[in-house]
């Protein structure tokens, strides 16, 4: 039982159970405002904006995981734990979520929520660090893996940029994240989107 | 990796998670009422019918989604990415449930919930057509098939008019969109009602 | 597409999905007393035993939900909607949960606790027939899903019996009801515990 | 029907959604501190450090789990009552950690966190013991499985040792259980972690 290593079937299902509940959680913080009519709709506009931007946040970090896992054919122990301690870092979310909506957005606020992204890509990259070491044992360790590896630490890069940034305009810092979010962590789209076509014979 | 083309399991088991969190903390909104008896139970009433009506919205989306899923055998990007939008358009239906609520079933606030229903259908066609165009690709695409998104549009026009409705006649619009949900969005119920069995040697 | 005749298989992972979100909310009901020490203990045990009472229920409507299921190869619209159905009224006990802990136990909120189970007791009846409807078309309905069946009709019976014991000895209707739940809705432990093995070489 | 003993795929998915839900709902607990800047920060730290042992405890039952039930090759009866029991226990999980929170870590709140955690172990081990019956049954019980029954009864003693601590240092408590946690509840990390290369060519 010690030697067992898993297959990654579980791994994916438990950690599709926690994405699912993270991303749809954060909706609870979506409070009804006072105002009636369109100007509530305008008070409510800066918290559903935020709860967009984790949305497409934690929904694109599900893309990426399921790229990555069904790279590997087993989830050494290594493995399982790195994937907990991504999706500790992934759960804090919703909570930095609400306190940069209580804290009305202020520089601090932003700053530590962009410091929790930064959190949540590290432990993402030693995730995949432990799927690469068993790739590379298996031999089968490809080019593109390292370049993913290297946009990986390219994020986290302008990530850090963001958290100065977040002491003088925080929705800017804000923006550039999101902006960063979508193009960077994106695995293929804007990079080769049609190539899928003439490989349709082979999921 | 980039190449990689998914299965729709992962994506399935995904939505599936998502879905059910949506569909269950819902219930989360229903306070137990101040008045003892029966007077307690009447007051319940607006928002357990209100909770019936986006349960059966949430869990009929789930219905066509498995049928739409179940088509193709592959999702790329363009559907990864499509379902995402339409699992947030959907995870907004509890906060707008309980816009309805607290602002007592007035005409905005109906309004707004039968928008966030378009949108959410809007989204779902979006998926529709990501998924059309790789079975039209793939030579699987039929009649049916449009006769489904052309029922999809329908169904949106219908919703698009029950939003001044609502101005008049919140209760009405509500009640529309109720039974417009079950009847259009419904995919064979009504029509074909028993020709499952002739054709029970497959499923 | 509208010929589609579903696998259980989504059907399943869809209702593990709600019903594990049922079942684990309900501990968010649980408020941590006022009191200090064993006070604080002893205040709140009213509460953790009726979220005893519900996650058992729950629990067992899983197991048996898992083993009607398991009966049909194929999940037709009327599946579907029954099993929504079923899903609908368990996802209203958290409500009445709390509600019976709001009432502090008084006998209206006990019979309509129990009114609620009825209500779950008699939508999973309606999912049980509409499978059996499929077995019987298919010619694999055995005396003992009629065995079952009845077994069903029968608890609901008792379940309806606590309702007017409720307004006289409410804690004796919440006894009577948590018995039952587990005696009557238990598939298989009491009546055969262990004839499972002889039969080891099929699962 | 009654004979049906069930492959434990749905034991596993439905297991998965209910720790899944336990080990994010956790994060709701988390609230935004009234303070701005760092001293916000420092405000929120104790919570969040009870949270990741939370989370790490649930995330190393889950990787047990994970490994226990994936020994079986079937479910019976006991074996699905047992996991309730267990999935049970674990959900109060959350309720003790706010527990805590809310009596800022007091000797007895911090006695009952580990008294909860004792009875999820203990839980646990009846479950092991129950699919250990079945092992045993099937001719395919282990050296090995013994060891771990043996690591489980230790980690349980422990924990006991723990209760009389927290009434002394109740900090100290809580280090010894989270360093217990991690120690003893893992499977194979620290004692062989890098045998499973050799076994490659099998997950």
């Amino acid at each position: 039982m010690a030697r067992h290593v898993a297959t990654p079937a579980r791994l994916e299902a438990f950690s599709d159970g926690v994405i699912a509940v993270i991303i749809t959680i954060m909706v609870l913080e979506l409070k009804v405002p006072h105002q009636d009519g369109m100007d509530g709709i305008r008070a409510v506009l800066p918290t559903l904006s935020l709860y967009l931007i984790s949305f497409a946040f934690t929904g694109i970090y599900w893309i990426n995981h399921h790229h990555l896992v069904h790279r590997t054919e087993e989830a050494d122990e290594l493995i399982l734990y790195a994937n907990l301690g991504f999706l500790f870092c992934l759960s804090l979310l919703p909570f930095f979520t609400s306190y940069v909506l209580e804290k009305k957005m202020d520089s601090f606020s932003v700053a530590l929520y962009v410091a929790s992204m930064i959190l949540t890509g590290f432990s993402f990259l030693l995730l995949r660090l432990a799927i690469g070491r068993r790739l590379r044992h298996a031999g089968r360790f490809e080019a593109e893996d390292k370049a993913v590896e290297r946009k990986n630490w390219l994020s986290l890069f302008v990530y850090l940029v963001a958290i100065p940034l977040a002491f003088q305009h925080p929705r800017v810092a804000l923006g550039l994240v999101s902006f960063v979010t979508v193009i960077w962590v994106t695995p293929t789209v804007g990079i080769k989107p049609r190539e899928e076509f003439p490989r349709n014979e082979r999921g």
